[in-house]
């Protein structure tokens, strides 16, 4: 039965593999919020265990009553009444409720921040996109069949709107008797599609958390590849909102002339408001966009059926086009053009297989029978159109779209003629939405995989990848205005990165299924093989033909996205390298108890390489610019630490720094104070430099400097402050082993 | 003797009066480095010594050993060999001596910033301003008053380019007869400058640290009038800059025609070099600006001289002008009119009194003198001017200004003609340049008086007044851009500023010397009282007559802008009352030593009042988000201060919740770990408001909370990381008693 082979092939599809697909597998299932906190290999357990058993040891002799809080953590027995937060209404413990017998639960008012300004903004932005969901109720962010097929499809199904266009367009250049020549060529492109789709289906069965060209292409070639593939299809969503967004206007600012001026405007809103009802959630924008992708398709089902019932009644018998003259030779060259523009139709096919987990559960069965039906579908539609094309033997002109010229010839009076514009106007705004659900997942998917910012990997409070859906956004709404509104001339740009990210996913497969050697593995691979190679003739041609046309610019994005995410992966090796648990060197493990220690001796350990408590030795410095009750309390906080402390002050000059000395000792001397006279008056660079030069002499200390921070209450008073507490801080960031702690003082009547 | 007197007095100007004055007196001498520090009050001395009674009797018990320092803060028992700082190429420790025995001094490389951006950003500014100036060379940066003289007086005496011309303008309404008045009316003038002159040489004596009109109006009428002279001072020094630089460029721009077109770049590239020139510092501004002020007085001197020569050779015989037609009646209002116009001639005479200062001891003398010497030549050359203005008849036209056509008449051949209008070109250029001398010092006394942010009372490395400088340079800029370099309109609108900072000063000296009543009181008083009279009626006559033509922006302009100083004094005010030292109270002196207490049964002291050690109860929290090296070193940083500890895990799922803390008892379980389940996925919010529930339980106690924070090398790196350590920090910023600590994690390969 499927289900088992699939089953077999899903455990299969864990144990195998390097990389993403081991990830992937090791991760469970699929899109998670809690994929930001992935666990720890075993290796880092072993580790944990070890660097613990360090730590027992050394605390065995601290001082007894360091264990017993002075509150109780979970909050139960909390003295005293509930008073009200300061940032809102509700007392903050009543805004946790107990969970489980160890944990608390916080509520919904946790959420809110702290300013009046922040809690305006969130209010606003809940009124606008709902209240906040619970991790909980991600499992019913899904989508049944009959909504995922117009959410994903409406990219595929639009594109037929201008693929047959674009392959008759070419051909014509050749004479209209070249058009005799769309016949075949729709046949080819069926066999291409077909192909893809049924290499789609198999991907979605073998990579059943959703996966898509970026995973299959970095299973199986490593991630260069995979990044390639991304970055195609990256280019691909931009440019399907760009396009899409500027088409559907435009075909709106066709009926309303008076709109035209205001084009990019309308453009930029239009994106601002797929926007807004994607960050909604998943269904909710499914629902929004069900009704004009049915509408699409009954219409220009009806249009077909019209079609054809009238060309039965003339038994078949084309009606010749228009003469036009050849201004080209129809050469193979020609007729590769054609396929490649025919082939932008294509555009769309792989928004299943990198959605999956949207679907209902099983999703990955839910998924390949809604592919089946788009691929269908769009054989159907493909093919008919260019079938009727050919029957009432109309041709690309500038001045109407071909789909209109059928529409009218088909329907020569009442409503469906408006109705079919109307849908297709409609379905060419939505397309952009099917980029809105493939964009986040694919950067969710880089980012697990360290390709991409971590962010992309944070549900935001309505479950929706709100980083992603944003980056999209302002990518599309900056090509949109870089391009005054007039994308159309993009439209054939597409088939670069969408055909590039095709063919790495199906030679991907042939890999994947040569590698298996699973029962008809021999056949699986040799569709993937026909499937990569179609697409990668149809990559070539597309990349050779438009280079100058502005293809030029996906050749040079692509490889520039691959550097990119090559060096995110780099930084976040790093990362991960610095701070990996290591099993700490079995030498110095039971280090005897913390005594005033001279200086070790030679080669003492960089401090931040501990991670026991018994191995860190204090200095508390306290840096004081004159005396008053913020310096005093940062000097009561570091005295109360119980750690040696030592107290600087900065002077702009010699008699400065002696009457600060004769205020120190009226006021008792009780830390220790060393005055430093910087006669350049700078106070920033000689403190950095005096704490690196206390750490020149004891590389094993730890220095915790205590600034006190006086905390204004409106932003427009920060300009009357020196904000010394931000520039220490930075100044001394680069500094290894230098803690900064700032004390808060507030501004009280 | 004239000294005495003074020195008399200057101890009076200390003993009386309040606010400025009283501040100006304690102060000392003048302009200092140290401003930025001022003394303690003897209240806060006496409460300074009992909070160091307090700490005494609560620090008797506490451990020994705690007061030996693991190094010496002195360096000069520094272990080991210098080793280059990393932010150089010299050892840290090498960048200070040892000066008196009890401290230090930073070298200048101390100074050099960390960051090799920062360093890079001062080595330029270094080449471009060279290199720093020690506060030791305060004292040598004062100029001569030859040197002072073109420094201050440039402003008032290119005013006389434009006064007479605008006087004339206005008389020239009520048709050529009318130009008979202009010698009473420059005569009238005269007596003006001479009062206004004479008042100003009093103000000198009795402010000889430099004040002028804000301290004058403030020490005698309140605080609220000296804002108000203080604004009308600060509207006229950006109007100044912005219109010289304007004029300047315009006489450029005529001769080279080519360049038209550049106006505005040009004015904003002479006000970067005259902001570049005076960041210098004073004395090589001084030096730039010598020869062509001279150069001007020289040519008008000579002009003066061959146009009188030439008069008295024809018998001091007018020539009639040229019959022009009466456009309205020869009233009153005209005449005033025409009387404030060539009363802005006298803009700038207030600029000696405010810089003081910057002269060679003794300062006041000097600068009386060369006071002195300023209006001497302003009346000589202004009623000389209006003289062989009616001597040769010429009027005012729209083609060539005034000045150009009494040296074209004077001049007629040979190079004169074209020395009189570069030194005029030259003279307006540089009149800016007194406004950058006036206005950081206007603004320093201000801020020392808490009207002004404190900024301003920072001399930056080349001993100048940074900020009060690029504070002008980008104001002026502003205006010069928003008037798209058309700024000749404006000239007329420093009257309305400059006569209000005149009335307030002068009517202010009045209640001065009644309050006084020294030997000649009297005399002095109606000296100062027909200045403040004629001034006042200027003023008035400015506003009223110039209301509709710009005046309206002056006339809103001061009052928002004395708004805005009261609030930044109030805002200070309270900045001052909540830090001031006061006695404690009496009652919980001597506390007993610190014991796990039971939480305090009721009122217990609000959490930032404590000042001393012993009243301090810690609670550390360390929130982790998951275990790695990072989130061990903070455990192991807060579990060495020997504080009772608490972990907090913000999980974004029940399972990941479970999981960590498997990992947690993995680890050993060392320190008490409270997890919080955050159904919503958000962190911060839950993490502040659970702060804040366990304050709300024990508002005794200080939380301090420990966050790793990594540090990457690169800003290019910085959108990898999430950031959630300075998120926590401004969210927790407005929590009462929460201590943020960050201790940093380099990334190492």
């Amino acid at each position: 039965m499927t289900v088992r082979g699939v089953g077999g092939t899903r455990a299969g599809g864990g144990a195998d593999g390097s990389g993403a697909g081991e990830r992937d597998g090791a991760e469970g299932t699929l899109v998670t919020p809690s994929a930001e906190f992935p666990p720890l290999a075993p290796e880092e357990l072993a580790a944990l265990r070890r660097i613990g058993d360090q730590w027992r040891a050394a605390r065995r002799d601290r001082a007894p009553g360091t264990d017993a809080l002075p509150v109780d953590p979970s909050l139960r027995r909390a003295g005293g009444q509930p008073e009200p937060s300061r940032f809102g209404r509700l007392a903050p413990i009543a805004m946790f409720r107990v969970g489980e017998p160890d944990e608390l639960v916080a509520t919904e008012p946790a959420n809110l921040p702290g300013s009046r300004f922040g809690r305006t903004v969130t209010r606003l932005r809940r009124a606008l996109l709902g209240p906040p969901l619970s991790s909980s109720a991600v499992l019913y962010e899904r989508m049944r069949k009959l909504v995922a097929l117009p959410v994903l499809s409406s990219d595929l199904l639009s594109s037929v709107a201008y693929g047959p266009e674009a392959m008759l367009a070419v051909l014509l250049l050749a004479g209209s008797g070249a058009l005799e020549l769309s016949l075949p060529l729709a046949a080819a492109l069926a066999v291409l599609m077909v192909a893809v789709g049924v290499s789609y289906r198999q991907t979605v069965v073998a990579y059943p958390h959703g996966a898509g060209s970026y995973v299959v292409a970095g299973d199986n070639f490593g991630p260069r590849a995979g990044l390639a593939a991304a970055a195609g299809l990256m280019v691909d969503y931009v440019l399907t909102v760009a396009v899409s967004v500027a088409a559907g206007v435009h075909a709106v600012t066709s009926a309303l002339p008076g709109l035209a001026g205001w084009t990019v405007p309308l453009g930029v809103l239009t994106i601002a408001l797929l926007l807004a009802g994607n960050l909604r959630g998943v269904r909710t924008a499914g629902n929004l966009f069900v009704l004009p992708t049915y509408a699409f398709v009954v219409a220009l089902l009806a249009l077909l059926a019209v079609g054809y019932a009238r060309a039965a009644g003339g038994g078949f018998a084309p009606v010749p086009p228009p003469p036009v003259p050849a201004v080209e030779g129809l050469g193979l060259l020609l007729v590769l053009r054609a396929f490649s523009s025919g082939a932008v139709s294509m555009t769309g096919i792989e928004a299943v297989s990198n959605a999956v987990p949207v679907f209902r559960p099983p999703e990955w069965r839910n998924a390949r029978i809604t592919l089946g039906w788009m691929v269908a579908m769009l054989v159907l539609l493909f093919t008919g159109l260019t079938g009727l094309v050919h029957l009432t033997g109309v041709v690309p002109t500038p001045e109407a779209t071909l789909l209109s010229q059928l529409a009218r010839v088909t329907f020569p009076t009442g409503p469906w003629y408006g109705l079919v514009q109307a849908a297709t106007a409609l379905i060419l705004l939505l397309a952009a939405n099917t980029a809105f659900n493939g964009f986040p997942r694919l950067l969710f998917f880089m980012a697990r995989a360290d390709h991409a910012p971590r962010r992309f990997l944070h549900m935001g409070d309505r479950l929706a990848f709100s980083d992603g859906l944003v980056a999209l956004a302002v990518a599309a709404a900056a090509v949109l205005v870089a391009f005054r509104g007039h994308t159309e001339s993009l439209i054939p740009l597409y088939a670069v990165g969408v055909f590039l990210a095709f063919t790495l996913s199906q030679a991907g497969m042939v890999v994947h299924w040569r590698r298996r050697r699973g029962p008809g593995w021999l056949r699986r691979a040799t569709v993937n093989a026909v499937g990569a190679v179609l697409s990668g003739l149809v990559l070539v041609t597309a990349a050779a033909t438009k280079f100058t046309e502005g293809a030029w610019v996906v050749v040079l994005a692509v490889p520039l996205l691959v550097l990119l995410g090559t060096a995110i992966h780099r930084h976040y090796a790093l990362l991960h390298r610095s701070l990996a648990l290591h099993p700490p060197p079995a030498g110095p493990a039971p280090a005897p108890p913390v005594v005033p220690a001279p200086p070790p001796a030679a080669g003492p350990a960089p401090p931040e390489g501990e991670e026991l408590p018994q191995q860190v030795r204090h200095l508390v410095v306290v840096p004081v610019a004159r005396l008053n009750r913020a310096s005093l309390r940062a000097l009561a906080y570091a005295a109360s630490l119980g750690q040696p402390t030592l107290a600087v002050h900065i002077a702009p000059e010699e008699p400065e720094a002696d009457r600060f000395r004769e205020q120190w000792r009226i006021w008792g001397d009780h830390v220790r104070l060393e005055t430093i006279v910087s006669p350049y008056r700078a106070v920033i660079g000689p403190l950095a430099h005096y704490l690196e030069a206390l750490h020149a002499g004891r590389a094993d200390l730890v220095l915790t400097v205590i600034v006190p921070e006086v905390v204004v209450r409106s932003r427009w008073h920060r300009p009357l402050h020196s904000r010394t507490e931000q520039r220490l801080r930075s100044a001394l960031r680069p500094l290894p082993a230098v803690v900064v702690t700032s004390v808060p003082v507030h501004l009280s009547e």
